[in-house]
């Protein structure tokens, strides 16, 4: 009877882990502000634009911004409803956010580093049961995330590798940690397999338990699920699998994750049989600054970036107007003068 | 540079006020289940179009919905942006909800019914002052809502007199409940003049704190506002003028309201000088059974309804178009099977 005209939802799930205070992991972690303010800031540059709590844009010191900038580009080109979900938020954002009880999660080295996990992926799944909406995209946004990634896939006895926000992935301390998370927990390699709860709690974050609950409680209610990002991404898939579904489930992630020789997302993304999207923006294109750092490496993913390129081209943008526009608000927020030519 | 597609937002003020729990104070107190879920119920609503984690659309015994119908139905004809804040809720929402520390308001009786007044206020007005937009509409959901509306417009030592939910507002039970609330607060009528936060403390609730500071806020920084509501946003206005501030401030409510003679809105709205619009959403040209509860006096308002009336008036919606899909609306949600001509 009623047309809702929100039949596409974008879910950004927003949250903290303090493994990414170890030194090298994360493109965010060269400034340690920035780790606990940019889930807050991601979730607000998507919301509104511009931050509205805190007071800057994350940018890594190279000049690359958050990938949240990307999304709201093509946000503003296409007007999907967004909902923001608190995943650990160190402090409250600005942008709307709704509660599913998660934590701040603690360093995959402690013995029990999210305590809320089986609390958010509950309140996440019956939130997804309820969510009326005929397809979900679901976002992450959380500094460190790819090694607690990388923690729950070990944690499961999974082989996939994860890519990372740097330009060279530290693969080997990546392990290093998780070896250590594994070893704090009392667990092996594959031990958690077939236990989605308990391999996020002991080894993941309280990101990745809410968006393993929120696909759980969706694809229960037959809501098409597509989880925009990269391999922490899989991660969530990993969980969802293990929990027992075995229906369909989407990928949409950057060509910048995908052409990660460090991680064979592509197989990995096979073995777990998802529907893999990759969409390139075509940086390559630009010189502009924010777009070089992309093609150089940097960020490659995150916010649901990918899953946004991809519903820009499902829409039939053009990638140049994207460009176009991620480079608009880039100036504006970033670096308000641009120098002629920095537009193109 | 950028430009942004939400030059208009829509702000809902969803909490609570124990005031409510004395008897024939408010319609949604015919029910007591109803006066804690009405305002988280009202958020999902607007937010999603169906209650998500509550369960029931409020409507009061004899059939009248919560207006939050009406501004949602506006909604789906118009698309405006739409942000929830926590002004005192129970429990959490399914609707995303900014914080401003609001806390549970205690009945006016107490002597310090809402601790988190200042907070909430500084809170909401910072928010207010950051948020990027042109024009804000502010809304409110709170049940009971218009007597401490009262308690504050006697605290400031204003002489208005508020409406009412209900199709015989109890003016003298209000007036009781206010004099005793300003006994506790050992108070006399306009001993809060000219400060707002301390009239909205004794004897408000968290809703019109918060509202009063977003308001504030956002006329700092030269964002138009407009009042969403009734006699309720009378007080809020009333607050706001308090603090000092002069300018323009619109209030846009209902002909429900307007016409309500037991409180001449028209008269109060001139000396706080706001710039009063009024839309009669000709609910009387429809048998259905939702609008002629209106049409009886019950609800008038809330939920920013006269403001989401005033949307559609001024983006040239004509209110047949508006009642058809506020009976869409109702009949996909309370009445699933609609016997044949409701529709009309």
């Amino acid at each position: 009877m009623t047309r809702s005209p929100e039949t596409t939802r974008f879910i950004l799930v927003a949250g903290t882990t303090e493994t990414a205070q170890r030194d090298g992991l994360s493109a965010a972690g060269a400034d340690p502000e920035l780790l606990s303010t940019t889930p807050g800031a991601d979730a607000e540059l998507l919301t509104y634009g511009r931050p509205v709590r805190t007071d800057t844009v994350p940018v890594s010191p190279s000049g690359c911004p958050t990938p949240a900038l990307v999304t709201r580009a093509v946000r503003e080109l296409l007007g999907f409803d967004v909902a923001v979900v608190d995943g650990g938020l160190t402090e409250p954002t600005g942008a709307p956010t709704v509660s599913v009880g998660a934590g701040v999660g603690r360093d995959i080295g402690d013995q029990d580093p999210v305590p809320t996990a089986y609390g958010a992926f509950e309140a996440a799944r019956q939130y997804g049961r309820k969510l009326p909406t005929d397809e979900l995209w679901l976002a992450e946004t959380i500094p460190g995330g790819t090694t607690t990634a990388l923690g729950v896939l070990r944690a499961l006895g999974e082989e996939a590798m994860v890519s990372s926000s740097l330009p060279e992935n530290p693969v080997e301390r990546k392990e290093r940690v998780v070896s250590e998370g594994l070893a704090a927990s009392s667990m092996q390699p594959g031990d958690a397999a077939g236990e989605p709860k308990r391999a996020v709690r002991r080894m993941g974050d309280p990101v990745l338990a809410t968006l393993a609950g929120l696909t759980t409680g969706a694809v229960e209610t037959d809501t098409a699920v597509t989880l925009a990002g990269g391999t922490q991404q899989l991660a969530v898939a990993a969980l969802v699998r293990h929990g027992g579904y075995e229906g369909s489930l989407g990928l949409a992630t950057t060509s910048y994750v995908a052409d990660d020789g460090t991680a064979d997302l592509r197989a990995s993304a096979g073995e777990l049989d998802l529907d893999l999207t990759v969409t390139d923006p075509g940086f390559d294109a630009s010189d502009h600054v924010a777009m070089e750092r992309f093609v150089a490496g940097e960020a490659k993913e995150g916010v649901g970036m990918g899953g946004a390129l991809a519903l820009a081209d499902r829409a039939g943008l053009g990638m140049a107007e994207v460009r176009d526009r991620f480079a608009a608000v880039y100036d504006d927020l970033v670096d308000p003068e641009p120098t002629p030519g920095e537009l193109a």
